[in-house]
Parts: structure tokens; sequence; C-alpha cells
């Protein structure tokens, strides 16, 4: 258990009290999932008393129900929250400890109250790395959830692909695909769903738009649903048309052959940075190196931007449990874009898609028939 | 031009730099939009020297093209953004500075690394409150914007209230809203939209689900459209059935005469916490206070939760041009939840709403026919 864990490492390490105000860090130790945004809302564990959670008066039901393992403190919108965590905190421990903090999240503003509200303590450690590493490797039970919210990113993408006819716009297929969710129950997406057409795919920042689909385009869908807290994440590239060109032909199989090779290398003890090359060597050996201008994947969990980065250059291990995404592409401007990306976790002895959807240039057939 | 006054500010103040990197605050200096995730992207304002904007490589055109008044510079993701930042900056001004940052926003991390970066500069001053001040008085432009998001959420609660019937669930009612918009243009929603029927609606953390509508209940629609940057946030409940109760006609009016008292309210000179008690009185003398459980309102701008703060013990003096919502609300666990919500801003002499939607517990009906 993720709150266990990190007591024994605070009393092997001395670390007196750990403070966490990530609200992703707060799901991951107490279960309790908030989006506080200006309010404070955070989980305080201690060496040796029982741990807190910080929330605001309105969330305090909600999280006496959920969070069983901790003692529930709340504060009101007129009331200066850090006297009440202060006298809450000193009822638990002396003032003079060692703190550590989330130095990637905790802002400088909020560090300023803590260091005044306990002028004693000091707040060098860093606890952060120490999330980010056990939050890379899944539980049994968070993979369950990607995997479902994957089975529900492919079911996204067969909506989308029966939705598309000739002179649809981009927003309006966005439209249909999170609309047949919602009515399937599917509330959330991972983030904003991307529908481009043939060229605009090409853009960094295409944003779906009222351009109208042609015969013999291109479509790049890139979505993903949110499950019980975990995110999926996929992209597909259809082509909408009777016969693609040499071009398109051409730009598609390379970069599905990129990403089945990646596919394929993943295993324990390879790292980022080796899988990110396997896939780069086979588009830059073919000439079009400078068009796959992002890193190969980024880790997935609570969210599509977490650890590990599939890149260029990182020497993190990957091992089993840990999951990401794998999508190469080759961007042309004002010409054409593809991309193929599947997530997944890193098994005994390969890599697990949590996404099926068929590839290939003539997967929009097998989507639709 | 707020780029300009806050470079008049650092001279007066004798402020070397100014560090950037809240995305709000820099589209708001800058122009330039983006969401840049784990990544850096940051607006480095110099008492004496072009301001600088510096993002991810891949943004670099994007940056360009927009941010007419900046000089861009831009990092690829296997290099360190530090070393590079600290090249440009040191090009442009003597390491040995005094910066002011943005407290609430700057995480202890980043905090440390322009530390470790300059270290004989010095980081005391905050710009937080200064840019929140600033963003509180909107512009003529920015107002034209609000105004239209305002419209597009009315438009919203139309097309919600012309998709009620018998059976039909929340999150349906949800799909079909956000169909609607997208496929006339509208992709972006301020926040998740809400639909809540019957006692639904009084849970604090209500999240449309699959409740099926019911004749003579109330449907508390929640919602907001992003445009051009900003955001829109108004809230109807809606009477579906043939005759409201004498408590469902009660809480109703009562709730709608404290969003009405606190509209006629406002003014410039009021206080927040003034306009608050204004409604709060209403509602508390009619023995309802501990179920109005939460501020009157909150500011609106780039997002949903800006300054002011419209709650019990705000001094802030409300002025022309700041913009808020009003939304006064009973809820009874178990049994009913009613809220009335516009937004607006402050004019010369009185409150000009964004939304226009009826009120009135016969508002369906106006809706609808
Ligand atoms: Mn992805
Ligand atoms: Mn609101």
């Amino acid at each position: 258990m993720p709150l266990n864990s990190i007591i024994n490492l605070m009393k092997k390490q001395d670390i007196d009290i750990v403070f966490l105000n990530d609200p992703k860090n707060v799901f991951y130790v107490s279960s309790y999932k908030s989006d506080p945004h200006e309010r404070i809302l955070a989980a305080i564990l201690f060496k040796d008393a029982k741990p807190l959670l910080f929330v605001p008066a309105l969330e305090e039901n909600d999280a006496r129900n959920t969070a069983a393992d901790f003692d529930v403190v709340s504060y009101m919108d007129t009331q200066d929250p850090w006297t009440v965590l202060a006298t809450s905190i000193k009822e638990r421990h002396s003032p003079l400890s060692d703190w550590s903090i989330e130095k990637d999240f905790l802002t400088v503003e909020r560090m300023e109250a803590l260091q005044t509200n306990f002028p004693t303590a000091t707040f060098e450690h860093n606890i952060s790395e120490t999330l980010q590493k056990m939050r890379l490797i899944k539980t049994e039970h968070e993979l369950s959830f990607m995997k479902e919210a994957g089975q529900w990113a492919d079911e996204a993408l067969k909506i989308g692909a029966n939705t598309l006819r000739e002179g649809i716009t981009e927003l309006e297929v966005v439209a249909e695909i999170e609309y047949q969710l919602k009515k399937r129950g599917v509330a959330e997406m991972s983030f904003t769903t991307m529908v481009l057409f043939g060229e605009n795919a090409a853009s960094p920042h295409g944003v779906p738009g009222d351009t109208k689909l042609k015969l013999n385009q291109f479509v790049l869908f890139d979505l993903g649903t949110m499950h019980e807290g975990y995110a999926s994440d996929v992209t597909r590239t259809l082509f909408f048309g009777d016969k693609p060109s040499v071009h398109q032909q051409e730009l598609y199989d390379l970069v599905l052959a990129a990403h089945d090779a990646a596919m394929a290398a993943v295993r324990p003890g390879i790292t980022a940075g080796e899988l990110d090359a396997t896939a780069r060597k086979i588009i830059a050996d073919a000439g079009y190196g400078r068009y796959f201008n992002h890193r190969l994947g980024h880790g997935l969990g609570q969210g599509v931007h977490e650890y590990p980065s599939i890149m260029e250059g990182n020497e993190m291990v990957l091992t089993e449990s840990m999951c990401f995404s794998i999508e190469p592409g080759i961007y042309i401007e004002g010409d054409i874009g593809v991309r193929v990306e599947d997530c997944g976790f890193v098994s005994a002895d390969g890599f697990e898609s949590f996404t099926h959807t068929p590839t290939g240039i003539d997967a929009y057939s097998k989507l639709t028939n």
C-alpha cells in the first residue's frame, strides 16, 4: 500500500512530516479524489501518528467516507486555512521537525506559509521523486482501470470512423464521438479530443474546426477516456477514400513500421531512450527524421503527462507495470500528418497494450463494416 | 497595455526582472496562449531590455506569430531548459539582479533552479498580487469576449431545456448540450457541464450520471463556455412538470430573491463581503442560512476561479469592470437543491450581466416554446 510504503520510508530516513498537496498524490495515498482549485487540499503523513487529510469544509463528508486511514480536518472559506492546519498538526507532532515537501508542486507562497507557521521546522527534503517513482509502477488494480479506459478509447475510434462522410466537419466528428460516449456513461475524456483532416494533422497545434472532410484524405484521431481516475490515449490515422496516393501509403507504412518496431522492442531492461531510438531510426533512415518532431511517448496514469518520458537521452530503465504511450508520427506542414499511437504497460517479457484498434492503411474499412 | 504597465512599475520599484510562468499571466502580457503541461513556458520582462518569451521548440512558430512585442527563445526536449534560459537572460541583463516572481504559482523546484542558475540574484519580490489586481479590471476587449461567452451559455441552457423529457438521463442531457454546441463551433466548455435531477442537485459533489428524469422534478444546469480564452458561467434550476409543490416554490423563490437582491445591490464601492451578506441575509432570515453553504460568487476571466471572491469577510471594494458570478443556493441533502447564477461585470452604476436566460419557476416554458 502506497501509504505504508511512504511511512516506512519516513521512519528509515527520519523524516517527521510529509506534506502532499498535489491532488494526484493525495488521491494516490488516500483514495480521496478532488480538484480543490485555489483552495488547499493536503494529505499530511506523520512518522508516528495517524495521517491527516485536510479539506475544504464542503468536502468533509466525502473525504471521511473515502479516506478510511486518515483523520479528516476541514476549514471554512472564512477561516485562515494555515492556522487551522497548524493547530491540527501541532496536536500530532512537535513543531520542531523535519518535513518533506513536493518541490515540483508546492508553490513558493505555500512554502512561505508553512515556514511562517512552523518557524522551527526544516523543509529541505523533496518527496516528489519518491512519489513519481512509486506511481510509475502500477498496481493490478490500477492496470485493470487503465485496461477498461483503453477499451473505451477503442470504442471511441469506432464511433469516430462510423461518423465519417464527405463534407462533415472535424468538430462535428468530435461532437458525435463524445455524444455517443456520454450516452453510454463515459463522462470524461483524458484530454481535448482531436480530429484533424488532411494537412490539418501536420500542424503541431492543430485544433478541430470547421474544415470539411474530402475523399482520399487522412483523418487523424487522437483521444482518450478517463475511467475511475485513470486515463487512456490512442491515435489512429484513417484513410478515408478509394485509394491512397503513393505518398500517403509510403508515409503511413513508415510510421506504422516505427510504431510496430517500438511495440516489439519493449521489455523490462530497455531504457526509455533506447526505445525512442528504435522507432526514430526507422523514420530517420527513410529520410524523414526531421518530420518526427516529438518524443516517442509519454507516461500514463492519472493523466497523460506522467513519467516515464519515452525520449532521446532518457536513461530510465523500463520495468514491469510501467505505463506509457508509443506514438511515432510524421508531419509535413501544408501537406500531411500521420501518427499511430497505442498505450499499454511493460509486461514480464514485452508490451501489453490497453488499446487494440486495427492499424494499417485499410483500418477504416475494418472499423466500419 | 498590461506589458507596459508592468514595465513602468518595474522601473518605479527598481525591479530588474519579472519571471512569469503561469500560462494565464503569460497570455495576459504576451497574447500567446498555451498549456505547456510539465514543460516550461515563461514570459520574462526586463526593466531595460526587450521582453523574452521562452517556449518549447514545437511552439516556436506559433509564439513568434502571436507575441509581437517579445523576443522568442525556444528549447528542445533534449536540452536542459534552465541552461538555455539562463544564457538568454544573461545576454539581456546582468546576473546580479532583483527578480520578482509569481509566488502563488512558481514551484519550489523551479525557484531552486532559478537560484542555482542565478546565484547572485535575489527573489524576494512577489508579482502575483500585482497581476491579480490588474487582471481583475477587464478591458473593453476582454468584456466583449465575455459577453459572447455569456450568449453561448444562454444558448446552452436553451438547448438543455429543449432536451428534457421523462426518462432521459443527466448524462444524456449533458451529451446533447455539448453536441449541439460543438456542431455550432463552440468547442470548449469553461468546466465540466453539470446537469442534476431532483435531490442530486443537493450533493456538493453531484456528478451527472444515469439518473432518469421524473415529472415534477427540478433540473439544475450549471455550465459555461469558453470564447477567445474567456469563460462564462451560468446556473438555472428549471422546474420540469405540471405544478411545483409548496416546498419547491418556496425554496425557489427564496433563492431567486437572494439572487435578484444581490444583482441589484452591485455598484462601484460596495465590498465583496457586503454583497455576499445582501444575499445571505435573505436566505438566513427565512431560516435556511445553513443550507446556503458556499460563497455568493467567484471572479471570472480566463477561468472561473479568479478574483474577486464574493464571500463573507472579503473587504475588497468592487470597482468598474470587475467580473464575477452571483450564485446563491439552498441544498438540503436527500431532498432538494436550488441555485440561480448569472455572471457579469460592475458597470458605472450597477451590474451588467453576461447571461440573460429567464429566471422564475416558469422559466422552463419560456425556454421551450
Ligand atoms: Mn499521447
Ligand atoms: Mn459559478
